[in-house]
């Protein structure tokens, strides 16, 4: 059961739909975005960087760094789409890995819940300044809910060793 | 010596009067400011709320929390007025505390960097607001220098023990 969450979901279908309709307009852009998102991330809490190894060997600006742009691509598209699945499959599902190496390799890096907030402030305020109009409180709070619910089962999966 | 910084102090003139501008339109809103500043740190770092004892024992919200409200203000003017003095007095002063306090009880909160680094943020921000117009990137650049040089000095005092 390492790849879905044991909390028992609740994200109603209001929720669904914000989420659904703001990735509908995010997602053709997920690179933008997603690399907005990381610099967001990193003007809030600039230490957070040295976590990346692709960050430490490298003197790029931040901005034209290729690997942060194709990591923060692969991270927001597979947190939003996380979020749009949520409701229909009733569980935290991740693209292209399990929540048992993201547990680990969040464990490794030692994230704590400091970090988790800063980058959930960072996904909402992205988000916002992506969608434009259509954001509002029941919008912010439908992806906060997804986004608890994705943090909550990575935490699950962050333990030093399985019992 | 354990209320002045041991670093160096590089604070142009230049960064002096847009500090010193930037505060004589704040310091009137000094209670507002300060609480706007702690409920953005929250916003963005809901769990450093747990750092604060008065936050513990009470269930009123955070806007109309009276100690939260005091402690922000003081803080704020704190980091304000430290800003404004630094270029006069050659290094960080604070007010109505010493940096060897501030230092120890950064210690025992267990402060670290990221803390350090969502205050500037949420600090800069606050500021960003209430000047409106005349807020620029040498104004920020100023503000975050100022930060910086406070942190540093808190930060030299932040040891178990004194040798």
């Amino acid at each position: 059961m390492s790849t879905s969450s044991d909390c028992k979901v609740v994200f109603t279908e209001e929720q669904e739909a914000l989420v659904v309709q703001s990735w509908n307009i995010m997602k053709k852009n997920s690179a933008d975005l997603g690399l907005k998102f990381f610099l967001k991330i990193f003007e809030i809490a600039p230490s957070a960087q040295k976590m990346f190894s692709f960050l430490k060997e490298s003197n790029v600006p931040l901005q034209h760094n290729s690997k942060l742009k194709s990591h923060a691509m692969a991270v927001f598209m597979m947190t939003c789409e996380s979020a749009v699945q949520l409701r229909k499959a009733g569980k935290v599902t991740v693209r292209e890995t399990t929540l048992k190496k993201l547990g680990a390799v969040h464990l490794k890096f030692g994230v704590v819940d400091e970090h988790f907030e800063v980058t959930k402030f960072a996904l909402l305020d992205t988000i916002k300044e992506a969608v434009g109009e259509i954001w509002s409180e029941e919008m912010k709070s439908a992806w906060g809910e997804a986004y608890d619910q994705l943090v909550a089962s990575i935490k699950a999966e962050m333990k030093p060793s399985s019992y």
